[in-house]
């Protein structure tokens, strides 16, 4: 048996991921090393306070405050900090002492992972960052490997935990919003302060990376519509539910053409409806799923954890292997491929299918108005279905109107809805949600 | 704009898949081109019969009934004709020549896999064969790249389209086995001679494919158990269905410790009952989904298209533009990682759940009289459901009991029902089958 070559690893950053990256690093240290072909010793962790309480015990000697001088003398840094600074500062220091980095730090690359891209690129060395998006799932890696014979159409993610639980209560519970948000906080799924998810830039920081991989083409937070979860009312979830759908707040990149017949790719993340018999819709709890569309392939869906401590470890370590295989073995870096260069499209451009629920006067003649008006505007609709409601005490009928849009684009459906709102005949515009897996 | 290099691709075998992998590759050079860094151009395709009808129209040019030297001549060979050989000899030839192999050949791999891989590991070449377990689903790099600092426990497949198929109609209409096949030979999704799918053998195939990748050993089709789906009945699907699971022919690969303590690896494919909330539950049709467990990363599933000409071309393509950026950038080849090197374990060794229906006489006593029976075998029940049937004419009242365990061996599982069947009071025994996911 020849003697492995030990490679140093530096991890910054020591919170619920890194705390058990470190702990696979210490005990399964033999397997990983028989996988490697090389050992991979932790140097160091670099943290703000040394004793602070942590998920693992961990021997007091490998942390360190100075993160700047650990990662000097590292093969591999895993960055796990989080936040713009210094965690880019750090990557960009590892990066140019020619080592390779694995990160999980969606908010930095969508921001600003060109710079880091290009960094790696002209260093030749690795930069791996699968934990970043979707916790466990392998997604980056397949999307980036296995399609690159084919053509990514589509992508639909449901790629934030915590308001898939909240959305995954009120459907089973039919609980309101804040009711639902105080119960996943309560078992530690969202934070004290939710707002990064429930307002949607969590998932938005993420559909910017797999719309990056997916598309070939650089994208960044700028280019995605960003709506939360915070308006979605237990109405418009018990309204969804009795249609046939279900609500998911979807991260969503896909190639279009917009009305002025130029291609390019939309990029956003809203509360979207879907069929309940769509494999996404499937998908419960704090769990996530990626649904990629492919010209050959078709519809493939990748689900798992996308969160805790331990499944993203899992994600981290596998980038970890690989870029030390790789220092091992020799051989050229993953390449960013940026040949697709499609340009992004604005929200307005967008063509999609919406629900619309109206609280309608219980007339005769009420569908026949609404629907040319929907004509009028170029909406065509696929569903409408009427509901008459009795108040038992007035005697007062009204009626309740739900619609289902063939693919429309933002602007003509905002038109629309202008128009049906100044129709003396409705009393209100109860929800407009869009619609995918129709 | 420097030139780009040019890559010769030989293509063996022209059935569905092949012909879709040649329309591709001609119809997107562009793109393939852009995304390897070299031109693939397609060379040759070897057939038997030039003329034979083709689903796609090819440049008559290209087609060729001598494999032997249009091999001789390829940078990257695709193999897709299917059967051992001369598939297994064109294979060791263009390894030996220095070419990249991609291959969709799951029976080939399965039963003489360790050849291939040594000699394409001695020549330093590719070899890559995503396609050969579930069509387009990413399976194989995942779980060998993504996962790699992780260690995978267990694995269950639905990688049989056609017993999928067969198997969700019998569930959906209340069908019978022949009236499903009958259907699904109808529509395109079983061969007139169903043999390999329905007696399981495809599958298992798979199986020794998933389980070498999955614990870094070599295992091959002997080592694998096998029944197929033609002795499960309507009945057994009625049944399954009453108390909450559906019947899926799995390939099962999974990390256990046999009665005398020993770890070993059980392969198997079988009928299996799966609770209906297990997301392999909701795979329909035709559709494969691999389900992984893995120590940190939990439970991971990837579903998608298992077979048919477009998807499983989006497989062979990625394998190939990968394996084609490797002969452009240099590097390594994927390596066969076979240090973990633990046993295969027969079938007896296994320890399960299993589901027992019987058919028992009405009278006081007889739940306890076998209830007493699994204890002294070592049995333990997890849930006893007894329903009473009143035949209307005769006024004879019989009992349907049904029996889930918790893990048992095989062997005290046949004993223990060897030991019923001997029970006065039972009429029957019904049915016997294993379960998995409670």
């Amino acid at each position: 048996m020849t003697e492995l070559r030990t490679l140093k690893v530096a991890l910054l950053g020591c919170g619920n991921v890194g705390a058990q990256v470190a702990r696979i690093l210490i005990d399964d240290a033999e397997s990983l090393a028989a996988r490697t072909g090389a050992r991979l010793e932790l140097t160091g962790i670099a943290v703000r306070t040394i004793d602070a309480p942590r998920d693992v015990e961990l021997p007091r000697e490998l942390f360190t405050t100075d993160a700047e001088t650990l990662v000097k003398d590292a093969d591999l840094v895993i960055e796990l900090m989080g936040g713009i600074e210094p965690a880019r500062s750090l990557i960009l220091s590892a990066i140019q002492n020619g080592a390779s980095v694995v990160t999980g730090n969606k908010a930095l690359l969508a921001q600003d992972g060109p710079t880091l891209y290009e960094a790696a690129d002209k260093a030749g060395v690795q930069l791996s960052y699968e934990a970043a998006v979707a916790g466990a799932i392998p997604i980056l890696r397949p999307i980036r490997d296995s399609l690159s014979g084919d053509r990514i159409t589509r992508v639909l993610g449901i790629v934030n935990g915590t308001t898939n639980f909240i959305l995954d209560q009120m459907d089973t519970t039919g609980a309101q919003f804040a009711d639902a948000l105080a119960e996943a906080q309560r078992l530690g799924y969202a934070e004290a302060d939710p707002t990064a998810d429930v307002g949607g830039l969590d998932a938005a920081a993420k559909a910017t990376i797999l719309a990056s991989l997916s598309f070939h083409t650089r994208f960044d937070l700028e280019n995605v519509h960003c709506e939360g979860i915070t308006e979605v009312s237990a109405a418009d979830i018990a309204a969804a539910k009795d249609a046939g759908f279900v609500i998911k707040l979807l991260a969503i990149a896909e190639k279009l053409v917009a009305a002025d017949g130029s291609e390019g790719v939309s990029v956003r993340v809203h509360p979207t409806l879907l069929p309940r018999e769509h494999p996404l819709a499937a998908v419960h709890g704090a769990f996530n799923a990626v649904f990629v569309e492919a010209e050959n392939a078709g519809e493939l869906m990748f689900y798992g954890q996308g969160a805790g401590g331990t499944p993203t470890a899992s994600a981290v370590l596998g980038d970890l292997v690989s870029a030390a295989r790789r220092i091992v073995l020799g051989g050229p870096a993953q390449i960013e491929t940026t040949n697709g260069q499609v340009p992004a499209l604005p929200i307005d451009a967008v063509n999609t299918s919406y629900y619309i629920g109206l609280d309608v006067a219980d007339q005769p003649g009420v569908l026949a108005k609404i629907a040319q008006l929907f004509a009028e505007h170029g909406v065509s609709i696929e569903i409408m279905r009427q509901t008459i409601h009795r108040d038992a005490d007035s005697n007062v009928e009204s009626a309740e109107l739900r619609i289902v849009t063939h693919r429309a684009t933002e602007a003509a459906l905002a038109a629309t809805v202008q128009a049906v709102k100044g129709l003396d005949v409705i009393n209100s515009v109860t929800s407009v949600l869009r619609v995918e897996g129709v």
